[in-house]
């Protein structure tokens, strides 16, 4: 067991860029990562996964084909496998995700958003 | 995918039980489950699992039988599989457990504060 534990203020103001997950945790073969998020990502799903977020700071849009849902501080939401979704941001948000381990953050839409994975801070 | 985000303070007022674990969330076979904490637990150990504890409020502390971490809100903590630990906090504390899905909360040592699995609230 570790001395300390995992402060997210901490590790994200070590985090400077946009939409790139960090890992601080890992739970079995599963991973919590910190991400910040301004603007709007790119349509995309994970067909072998559901995908958690929890919101730590600002507002946080999670949109399907069907609906939208806002999540504020303190709000968590799980997108179930397989849907098509996509995350917005008026202003810069804070997020810790929680998903398997090699879960790339575009799902099956690779492209300029396609950030490298297992990179801790 | 559903309407509505998870709020972790309109779940916790609904919560009267101390050591009472609640599902709000599940991600593939993980759940989401929010507890509050206050007293000292018994030691245990889960020897399929590692255990993720995320503070919402308030202070907990998390002994191993060589070392205590102790945890403010905005941080967290992963307990290894097969380490034996306490959970103690002075003051009414909130957490966000996340694990498999059938962990039992006292694991290999039963008794008065097991808590009955799979309670959504």
């Amino acid at each position: 067991m570790t001395n300390h534990p995992i402060n997210f203020e901490e590790k994200l103001a070590k985090l400077r860029e946009l939409w790139s997950p960090r890992v601080v945790a890992e739970l079995n073969d599963y991973q919590f990562k910190l991400v910040k998020l301004e603007g709007e990502f790119v349509w995309h799903r994970h067909d072998d996964t559901d995908e958690a977020f929890v919101v730590l700071r600002g507002e946080l849009e999670i949109g399907s084909r069907e609906r939208t849902v806002t999540l504020g501080a303190g709000e968590m939401f799980v997108v179930p496998r397989g849907i098509e979704h996509i995350t917005r941001a008026a202003h810069e948000c804070h997020v810790l995700l929680i998903e398997p381990r090699g879960v790339v953050n575009t799902g099956d839409a690779a492209g300029a958003l396609t950030a490298e994975n297992d990179v801790w801070i």
